[in-house]
C-alpha cells in the first residue's frame, strides 16, 4: 500500500518589485513569492503533488513554517485512501483544535492548510490522468458535496440546498464540457493597469490589451484621485466608449470615502469597483454596494473563509465574488463558495495574477461552468502576463480566452528549475 | 542613545491537556502555550520588554516564527523615539505591505505584531515606573487618540468622537483611580466549568467561587444537550437561584442551532452565551441575540481585529464584548476596542485564563474603568487559576476582584526559570 512519505517545502521568491509589476495603492512594491509544498508518496508511480501560498514577499519564511506545521498530520497516510476522501482530510486539517486557535479559519495556518489539499488534489488529478477541472467536473452531486464542511453554513445553504443545484447543473454538464474545449473561459487583463506605471505604457498596454481580444481591463486607483481621473481618461479614450474597464482600489478607503471617490469616478461607466475597503467589512461593504448602485462591487481576494463569503452574500455586500486559489482552504472550501455563490445568483469572476494563481483558479472556474452554475455568463478570469513560463503547464491564454487545460494535474507544479534559481535565503 | 539590539523569542508550552484543564467543546486537549518575545536594547537601565501570543499547543513554533519576521522591524530603533510614538509603530508594523498580505490584519501575522508591541508596551511601562493600567491612564485624550488608527472605522467612530469620550472620562479619573486601588475590579471564575471535569469536581469548584466571592461563574456546553442540562442543574443547585450563571459554547453550533440549544437550556436563567457560532459570522450572532434576547451573546476572544468589532456592535450582534489581550494587534488596538465599546455602549468583559492573560488584560479593563468607559458596572474579568505562579508579577485575586496591579510593566514577564523548564522542542 502506497503511503505519504514527506511534505517538502520552498520558500520561492520573485523579485518583480524591481519592474514594479503589480504596484497598487496599497501594495507599492510586492516580491511575488510562492510558499511551495510538494507532497511525496512512495507510490511506484513516482507522481508528486504540488500546491502553494501565493504572497508577495516578507513573512513567506513564516507561512513556509505553517506547511512544515501540517506534516505530522500527512505522513504515514494511505494515499489511495487519502486521496478518496479529501472532504474527511479537509475537516482534519481545519479541525485540528490546536492549530485552529492561530486563525481561527484565517490567515497563515488557513493559508498552509488550503496549500496542502490542493496539493493533495494535483497528486490525485495526477493519478487519475485527468486536470482537476475535468475530475471535479467528472464527481457526482453526492461526491462533491461530501468535500464540503456545511459547519456555520447551514443558515444560507444546507446540503440538501447544494445537492440540488448540482443535481440541477447535471444535465448539459457534456453539452459544456465540449463548449468548453471548444470555445475556453473568458478573460479580463489586468496587465495594463499597475499603479507604478507611466501613462505612455497605461496606453500602449490598453491598445494592447483590446487587440489582444480581452473583452475587459482592470485599472489600479485609489492613492490619487487626479491621477485616477487622468489615467481613466487615457484608458477610456484608447479602448472607446462602452469597452468594459473596472477598477480596483485595494483596500485603500474608508466606508465614506469609498463612496464619495467612486462618485468622483462617475463619468467613467465602472464595470466594477474592486476591494473599495476592508476585506472584513461586510457590512461597510453592504453600504457602499447600496451607495453606488448599479455599479457593481467586487471582491473576494483576501476573504478570509467561507463564513465571511456567506455574510457579503447575505448582506448584499457584492455583486461580483473573486474566488481566490490559494487564500481560503484550497479546493474544497472553494467548492463552498462556488455552490454558496450560485444559491445567491452571484457571479463568479476568479482573483488570479501572482505567481501561479491564473494557472490554479482557471480549473475552479471551468468546473463551475460545467457541473455547478452551468454558465459562464458575466464570468471571466483575470490575467496578468507574469511568471507564467516558471509553471510546467502554464495557462493557454489566446485571443481573450482562457483554453481548457489538458495536462493532468491541478496546474500548480512549478518548474524544479525555477524553484531552485528562486530559492530564498 | 539607547537602541533596541534583539528580539528574543522562545516557544514556551505547557502540558495542560494532561489535566483537562482549559477542555471545551471545540478543544478538547490544549497545552497552553505562549509565543514569547523579548525586546532587549542598549540601555544602562537593563530593562527589557516582555509580550506573547497566547495558543493552545500546536503550532506554537510557527507563531514564534512570526515573531521573528517582525524583528528587522525594530533593531536599530531609538528606544525613546519608538516609546514615545507607539502609534506610529503599530502602523507601521500592521501596514508593513508585505506582511499584510497574510492576514490582512488577521491570524498569526496580526497577533505577532500585537504581541511585540504589548512588549514594548511593557518596556515603556518598566522605563516611566508604572504598572500599565496607571501609565495610560496618565496620558491626554489626545495622546491615546494618538495610539489609535481609525483606517476603517470612520464609518461608526471618528478621532472626534473618540476624544469627545475621552474628554468626557477625564473628570473623575482621579476618584475612579483611588476606587480601584482601594477596592480592585470585579472578576468571575472559570475554573468550576471545563467540560473534562466530572461531577464532583464541578460540584465542589461551584461552591469554592461563591465561597471565595466570586460575582459569576461560567459552564462550557455545547458537546451534548444532556450533559449540558445535567451540568447546570448540578451548577444551579450549588450556586442557589439568582447566582449569575455563563455558559460558553467555544463556537460548536450553527446559528439555528444554537437558538434551538439555548432555547433547550432556558429554566437555567443564564447570564451569558459566550461564542454560540464562528467569530467570523457577525449576521449568524446578530440572527442568534434576536432570538434569544433577553439572554445577551457574549463574545470577542476570536475576533480577527477591530474591523470585526465594529461591525458586531453596529449590528447588535454582541451584547457583552471580551476584549482579549493576545488575538489582536496588542494594546493599541485594544483602546481602539475599548473607544468603540465606549461609543456603542456595550460593556467590556475581559477574556482571561490561559497563559498569562488575566495578568495581561487586566490592566486594559482597569484603564477602561479610570479613563474611557468610567464605570465598572456590568463588567467583570475571566479569572482561572491556572499557570500565574509562571509571571514575574502574578495576578492578585481575592475575594472575587483583581486588585489592581502596582508593579511596573505590564504584567507579561514570565520567570526565566519558566521560559526555560517549558521551552518546547
Amino acid at each position: 500500500m502506497a503511503r505519504i512519505v514527506a511534505l517538502r517545502t520552498h520558500d520561492v521568491r520573485f523579485p518583480t518589485s524591481l519592474t514594479l509589476d503589480g504596484s497598487d495603492a496599497m501594495n507599492p512594491d510586492p516580491d511575488y513569492s510562492a510558499a511551495y509544498v510538494r507532497v511525496l508518496t512512495d507510490a511506484a508511480d513516482g507522481h508528486e503533488g504540488h500546491g502553494f501560498v501565493f504572497t508577495i514577499g516578507r513573512g513567506n519564511d513564516v507561512q513556509v513554517a505553517a506547511l512544515r506545521a501540517l506534516e505530522s498530520h500527512l505522513t504515514g497516510r494511505d494515499v489511495d485512501g487519502t486521496l478518496a476522501d479529501l472532504g474527511g482530510l479537509w475537516r482534519e486539517l481545519v479541525h485540528d483544535s490546536q492549530l485552529r486557535w492561530l486563525g481561527p479559519e484565517k490567515g497563515i495556518m488557513h493559508m498552509a492548510v488550503g496549500a496542502v489539499v490542493n496539493a493533495l488534489w494535483d497528486l490525485r488529478a495526477k493519478r487519475e490522468g485527468k486536470p482537476l477541472w475535468l475530475l471535479l467536473s467528472s464527481l457526482t452531486p453526492e461526491q462533491i458535496v461530501d468535500l464540503v464542511d456545511f459547519r456555520y453554513l447551514t443558515d444560507a445553504l444546507t446540503r440538501d440546498e447544494a445537492l440540488a443545484i448540482l443535481r440541477g447543473a447535471e444535465r448539459g454538464r457534456a453539452e459544456r464540457e465540449a463548449t468548453l474545449l471548444r470555445e475556453g473561459y473568458p478573460a479580463y487583463s489586468t496587465t495594463p493597469g499597475w499603479l507604478g506605471y507611466d501613462d505612455d505604457k497605461l496606453r500602449r498596454l490598453c491598445a494592447q490589451a483590446v487587440d489582444e481580444g480581452f473583452g475587459r481591463i482592470k485599472l489600479k486607483v485609489g492613492a490619487d484621485l487626479a491621477d485616477d481621473i487622468r489615467r481613466l481618461t487615457i484608458a477610456r479614450q484608447t479602448c472607446g466608449p462602452g469597452f468594459p474597464i473596472a477598477v480596483d482600489a485595494n483596500q485603500r478607503w474608508d466606508v465614506d470615502e469609498a463612496i464619495a471617490w467612486i462618485a468622483a469616478l462617475g463619468e467613467f461607466d465602472l464595470a466594477w469597483v474592486e476591494e473599495p475597503t476592508s476585506p472584513d467589512d461586510v457590512l461597510g461593504h453592504a453600504a457602499i454596494a447600496k451607495a453606488i448602485a448599479p455599479v457593481p462591487v467586487a471582491t473576494g481576494e483576501h476573504i478570509a473563509n467561507r463564513v465571511v463569503f456567506k455574510q457579503f452574500l447575505q448582506a448584499g455586500a457584492l455583486q461580483i465574488l473573486q474566488l481566490d486559489a490559494t487564500r481560503v482552504a484550497g479546493v474544497n472550501e472553494n467548492i463552498a463558495i462556488l455552490l454558496l455563490a450560485a444559491k445567491f445568483g452571484v457571479p463568479v469572476c476568479p482573483h488570479a495574477g501572482g505567481v501561479g494563481l491564473c494557472e490554479a483558479v482557471q480549473h475552479l472556474a471551468m468546473f463551475d461552468f460545467v457541473a455547478v452554475s452551468g454558465t459562464a455568463e458575466n464570468r471571466t478570469i483575470e490575467f496578468v502576463d507574469h511568471l507564467h513560463e516558471h509553471f510546467v503547464t502554464p495557462v493557454d491564454v489566446r485571443a481573450g480566452r482562457y483554453h481548457a487545460p489538458k495536462a493532468t494535474g491541478a496546474g500548480t507544479e512549478m518548474h524544479r528549475s525555477s524553484i531552485v534559481d528562486y530559492s530564498h535565503g
